[in-house]
């Protein structure tokens, strides 16, 4: 019956969103469609005001999602060419932690008053709240919270409680008129349903939610009095549990179905299956069939997210999160990651090479290892995993008079293997084994890089089948929800695309690079203390002030 | 008298020679030409023939330098509108140590046997001899020779017994037919005198000449007992012993007088004063007027080379030489240096920059001290000062996904003045007191790295007032031999040049920099053993065999 169902994905990224229309019975991508957002990434002043945002705040436009749900999905449709009544489920991933305050109907606060910054989205990558993180971690460690150890000791300013502890603390008139603290994961899907739901996770990697609940009334109280009752905004209770009316919902699961009115938006069926919400990161996982214990995705790109359901928990150093069901029911869900990977090379390119990426590579890959005489610390945009310091910064070791530019862009590529190395290697030493490393995103495209990975972990490296792979891993995710599939791991194994040891290690080139390792962990330990890399930061912050 | 009369100053350099024509009274420049050497540096083949040559040779030809003087010479007299009749005496200059094989005639060996590689004169930057470099160094450490001290406890491979040695185990036959090993800077004043003389300069620093004697017999022997008898080859005796015809000559000494062939040559007058050989870095002293004790003259060009009388004998590790009468007599000569300075900012220029040199200065100086969040280690072509490795290499230790190339350009003038600082320092708490520090040489044309300098030494920088020091030194010397002048030091007072206080130290900026200054120290100290730089330096070497 699946082979003439259809299911549509949608992924909703940082400047556009992308719609793929995909056959339930195989996976098969048979059309998709992009829509950019309008106001893109809003970090200068509010659209249609003068009002001019702070330093590294960043928002987006709700009308911006809405617009690819009215325009991306029927574009799809169409290039699909099927039928839109054959289409059994829609399902959905957002960028994390995207963040928006709305009403009780969820009628988001930045429609009602538009000339006040904290009433839009914020972005995940609004960074304005890192003093704010700053004061829960410190409190966390002090009181010795149960729940940070499961983000490897520290949580994120891009997270949920950062970003509306700011909005307390700047905008208090706001945060009273803020009935729901949403993640625009879950906002979206109340859009398509009419129903709030929240997923378990953005709930557990986003929201702290850990052992089943929330920080403490107390924690919170000893943040800001005020934020004693933060939680209120968000959604409460077990998994599966309806409370006040609203579901903490599993991945893959049903949260609801497709309204009178999302289904004119779309072209749709009316009661079509909607899928709980997700992250990009975390479908990804699906869409390379990869979702069973010890199966890390790396999603490559301007930074690398690294996902891996494991069936044992464990306290791992430096990991963004490890949340109970939170890639698929049944296992745990670890996330590690890299702040910045191909935004290294971009940037290495961009303002010092005089030639372009596939010059540079070209180039780059006719050397032996080591031949460039370097070692780089991949620290450009700090490190998440396993320091959790995004206050660390870049070094390069080893240049001389003859060390010309592919020889340093090699060593950045190999910086960033280094870093994933180190990354497999801290789970595997805290228990929690790797399996198989399997690559997906952008960076897939330059094949010298990828055995760069592969000689580097002394690992075959399996590759994802997609290269739209979070819109195929929500499209899966919508196949689930519709009961075409009992399963994640079922919908994954016959829709997801992998293709195993695409690239193998070379015994030779991976010895090579095993004493390259070990100078890379000599300069990582070195200057991991961040005593030199934080003084030079704060010279250059007094400095620029 | 000296109103109208004239010395001339001859400066040989790795590519060209320059003359120039100096009024005796006062030091005016009145005319100077420059010949450009038509066979350059000879590094892959020797001239008319198809010898090719190993790595890390470097040869010059004899017949360019007499070029110099036959070209050069009567050009700059004519610039200068001078009546030749009125030049009193001429100087000389040479890089060193650039040293050749003659037979007891002066012959070089090489117009006998121009096929034999070995029987031409090996510049300055012939580094071929570094495994024979290395065992001089390692024996003489086993065997505490008291010299070993006196160069900051390592000879350099381009020194007389290291490129010697490599001569007698490479081809017997040809240090067989060596009667004189010698200096081109004495070399060429046997050409213009018609006598063989040894300057006490080149004596001390390149021929390792110590407390009246060479390195022992027995200390040669050991080396390799063809050896032993090594030190027939060169001068022998206390400074002014004429032994055996060759006198062992102290600088500003009269050489000899310019014989009827070399009066042929130049159009000079025959009998004209010769002064002794000298070498380019140390005659500069005389032409900045910094001869006295305290006096350290920086030459900054493609490297920086550090010249500095004292009344006291200190043992200043990594130095490259202390030398009694090495600079000026009745002085120690103190030589230290960076091997790579200028070669830095060409290097990055050439290879990484978007823009030029006064571009990235002009956009590198808008910045406040630090605010680029940058430390760099200079030593993109190793450490001559103060840790004599020439296998240490380059560190860049801060960059972010934000770094511009005027951030890098700015870090990388910058270390080097913290490597310039660095020696200062080892002077002084070594026990020889610094008192001024003078730059001459071609950086002086851009104002803002001086200013660095001073900022981050934290003191006034003097200047000298030529762009042709060398040559203008090479002229004073002239000047006293030529017996114008009594001393270097009154010659120096009345024809050298020099501008006091120049450039003066910001207070704000100097503090500044003494915070950076700190976490340079800690770079160079986990780095300066060489552990993980002699290891990326290692792997590269076997990558790249």
């Amino acid at each position: 019956m699946n082979a003439n169902k259809y299911v549509v994905g949608v992924d909703f990224g940082t400047l556009s969103g992308r719609a793929v229309v995909v056959r339930v019975s195989d996976g098969a991508e048979l059309g998709s469609a992009v829509h950019e957002y309008a106001h893109r990434v809003i970090e200068q002043t509010l659209p249609g005001t003068d009002v001019r945002l702070g330093p590294d705040w960043a928002l987006q436009s709700p009308q911006d999602w809405i617009d690819v749900i009215k325009i991306a999905v029927p574009q799809a449709i169409a290039a699909a060419g099927v039928p839109a009544a054959d289409v059994i489920g829609i399902g959905t991933d957002f960028t994390a932690c995207t963040v928006l305050p709305t009403t009780a109907d969820g009628t988001p606060l930045c429609f009602e008053t538009p000339d006040e910054p904290h009433a839009w989205p914020k972005l995940w990558k609004h960074h304005a709240a890192q003093p704010h993180a700053d004061r829960i971690n410190e409190l966390a460690a002090r009181r010795g919270e149960s729940w940070l150890p499961r983000y490897g000791g520290k949580i994120s300013s891009e997270w949920e409680f950062a970003k509306a502890l700011q909005l307390l603390e700047e905008a208090p008139e706001v945060y009273a008129r803020t009935e729901r603290w949403i993640e625009a994961a879950d906002w979206i899907i109340w859009q398509l349903t009419g129903v709030e739901s929240r997923n378990i996770c953005t709930v557990g990697y986003k929201g702290v939610f850990q052992d089943g609940g929330y920080p403490s009334r107390e924690f919170l109280a000893e943040l800001n009095p005020g934020f004693a009752d933060f939680t209120a905004k968000l959604a409460t209770g077990q998994v599966g549990d309806d409370v006040g009316g609203v579901t903490l919902a599993p991945l893959g699961g049903l949260a609801g179905r497709l309204t009178a009115r999302a289904a004119e938006w779309t072209g749709l069926p009316e009661g079509a299956a909607v899928a709980v919400g997700n992250v990009d990161a975390h479908v990804t996982a699906a869409a390379a069939d990869a979702v069973r214990p010890g199966q890390m995705v790396a999603i490559m790109g301007t930074s690398t997210c690294h996902i891996m359901p494991s069936d044992r928990l464990a306290e791992v150093p430096g990991m963004c999160g490890v949340v109970q069901d939170g890639i698929v029911p049944g296992l745990w869900g670890y996330e590690a990651g890299q702040s910045a990977v191909g935004d290294i090379f971009g940037w290495f390119v961009d303002s010092f090479g005089t030639e372009g990426h596939d010059e540079l590579t070209a180039l780059a890959e006719k050397q032996a290892v080591g031949q460039h005489g370097l070692v780089a610390l991949d620290w450009f945009g700090g490190n998440r995993s396993v320091l959790v310091d995004h206050n660390l910064s870049g070094v390069i070791v080893g240049q001389t008079l003859a060390t010309r530019p592919e020889d340093v862009y090699r060593a950045l590529i190999e910086s960033t293997a280094y870093g994933a190395r180190m990354i497999v290697e801290t789970f595997e030493r805290s228990g929690v084994p790797v399996e198989e490393f399997v690559v997906a995103g952008g960076l897939l495209k330059n094949p010298f890089l990828m055995q760069v990975y592969a000689d580097v972990l002394r690992r075959p490296l399996s590759v994802i089948g997609s290269d739209q792979g979070p819109a195929l891993g929500s499209a899966i995710h919508a196949a689930v929800a519709a009961g075409a599939y009992p399963s994640i791991e079922e919908a994954a194994a016959a829709m997801g695309k992998r293709a195993e040891r695409a690239y193998e290690p070379d015994p030779a080139r991976a010895d090579a690079y095993d004493r390259l390792y070990a100078e890379y962990r000599r300069l990582h330990d070195f200057f991991a203390d961040g005593r030199m890399l934080h003084t030079l930061r704060a010279i250059r912050n007094e400095a620029s002030a």
